[in-house]
């Protein structure tokens, strides 16, 4: 992964937020490597006044103290899923419009830009910001570095707002759905396919469980004032032993993505309702987020940055904040449909856009 | 594999049939070792003056050439699956009965013994016999030892009825379901399954087969006066990507097992006709054996051994014989549910009573 990158000596947070986003994309940080980048946004904020500059491990947290009503933060991770030949970045014209093409582009160090340039600058905001940028955060939930840094610095997280720069091409994302994976086991008797009456067949068994699966119609269900869609699938299966022999077992892997207003044992009963006879495990679940809209600062967030509000369907880190009582949303730059993709690219319109719907809300919000 | 096993100088004939199945089974000939007793069948019956030994490869033909107006194939493979602790064999009272326990007691030793024996002894048989020891029957059909003297000696396979040991609890069982496999695979688009409404989910789609497969009631067939049972079957089936993937694909194979009043082609025929809207593809096809029982040979072999004929279902070499017209039927000592099973045992009395029917016959046979 030799992938060539220019020398990053230092990093100017006067210069567009563009080149921002250009400058931290060409310094690889697949997880695990963000210390470099981490070490720069150090080096570029220490000498902000009106910032209190945090480091833990490596994660950066930067704040002011302005003994405001209340207080946001604002979150992004430095990591990036693996390079595959796009960083450094380019410029390109798609569609006509400029844009910057690589590896973070949208997931998500343009959302990081925006946040870099605005804590640098905003010396005098209308709320108290914390801002995070964390490690860790494309890999496996127990090494994500909010989560670490909830459990050493719990404090940091006292907010009455948060907003995460996650892609969501400059719209408001609030919440997002629990997820669920059951696997659903049918047994039988193996016996040679030549006397297929002797054996009883577990593949068969599954018939109808598909069946309902295929005639499920996923509800939509409205959470503060969001709908969000349901959806429960057939993820994997496996089944049989050999070409002749009758299989004795076969398991139909579900994954149910359900509304942030239900909890993991309600998701949990409306599996097992859906599939009464059968043999069932959960395997993994996760809490969604309620989206916590109906929060005044909230609304204020969203008819200032000019966005309708929309259900996120991803877990995203903005559960961590749901969790503790924080209402959270996801408001960045990027088509998430693009992120991980080995075309991953960023309207740069679009950068410039979060960066002034988010100067224009911390300047003129009212606590 | 290194299983303790007696020393073999040679093979006595004159010895009681139980005692002779002991003994070859006792030399372990997992496919590819018939050597060994290959050679120890020529070297026993070399000195008979009534019969032409034949050698090719580890397969061993003896022939009687006595102007009989009709010639039976009598036929057994020397070739066992693999040993598994179970050799050398042992005796043991089940139920009461004298049981000989171990590998290949069933499949197919026990009816060598009955064939070597009588090949032995018989010195005027009342119908010529061509009897035949082979080798690669357990492993790939490529292999097979009856195959392959077909090819270069197909002139040994002149004959007017075959009879093969294989186990038959000592009744006749004629002919062979043929048997076929088809994958049959969905396609979908993959999507993230937190977005599932994106995606089309390929293991959904295979809810329909499986509901007819689950609802099919498999025909039974009447070929020659047998009544064959057919079955169709799921034997494998796979989908999915990952946890969170819509999958984009899924493959259930199936198992045909087919009257052999049927040729592959309608076998396919049936298939495409119960999955019309599927994409199938056969990836193994074998003929099935009419039983050829209203041959008068055939008629005279099953009232002289005093059994009821039956079909068989597996697919056994008797096939090889009804694609060149020759009927061909099984019987030999043993029950064929526990061939291969690491418990497999033979019944004494069983292999005594196959030994008396057989030689019956081929001393009473009227050609």
């Amino acid at each position: 992964m030799a992938d060539p990158v220019r020398p990053a000596a230092a990093l100017d947070l006067s210069a567009d937020v563009v080149a921002i986003t250009q400058a931290i994309c060409d310094i690889p940080t697949v997880s695990g490597d963000e210390g470099p980048l981490a070490d720069l946004i150090v080096d570029a904020l220490s000498g902000a006044a009106h910032l209190e500059v945090i480091r833990e491990g490596d994660t950066v947290v930067a704040r002011t103290n302005l003994d405001r009503e209340r207080r946001v933060v604002i979150a992004g991770h430095l990591d990036t899923v693996p390079i595959n030949g796009n960083v450094p970045t380019r410029f390109e014209q798609v569609d006509g419009r400029r844009t910057l093409w690589g590896r973070g582009t949208v997931d998500m160090k343009a959302g990081v830009a925006v946040q870099l340039k605005l804590a640098h600058e905003l010396s005098d905001p209308s709320v108290d910001v914390t801002w995070m940028w964390y490690d860790h955060e494309e890999v496996a939930a127990d090494f994500n570095g909010l989560g670490r840094l909830l459990k050493v610095r719990p404090e940091l997280f006292e907010a009455d707002f948060a907003i995460l720069g996650e892609p969501t091409r400059a719209e408001v994302e609030g919440g997002c759905n629990g997820t669920l994976r059951v696997e659903l086991r049918t047994r039988g008797r193996r016996a040679h396919s030549a006397r297929s009456w002797v054996g009883e067949n577990a593949i068969h068994k599954l018939a109808p469980a598909l069946e309902r699966l295929a005639a499920y119609e996923a509800e939509t269900v409205t959470v503060d004032g969001l709908d969000y869609r349901e959806g429960l699938s057939a993820v994997l299966v496996q089944g049989g032993v050999a070409g002749n022999v009758i299989p004795d077992e076969a398991v139909l892997t579900l994954n149910y993505r359900f509304a942030p207003s239900r909890t993991i044992d309600e998701a949990v009963s409306k599996v097992r309702a859906l599939f009464p006879e059968y043999e069932l495990v959960v395997t993994d679940a996760s809490d969604g987020a309620r989206p916590g809209l109906d929060d005044p600062l909230a609304q204020q967030f969203v008819k200032a940055v000019g966005a309708e509000a929309k259900p996120k369907y991803g877990w995203t880190d903005v559960a961590r904040f749901s969790a503790l009582g924080v209402p959270a949303v996801n408001f960045g730059p990027g088509d998430p449909l693009l992120a991980h993709a080995d075309d991953e690219r960023v309207d740069c319109d679009e950068i410039v856009a979060c960066e002034r719907a988010l100067r224009s809300w911390l300047t003129s919000a009212t606590s």
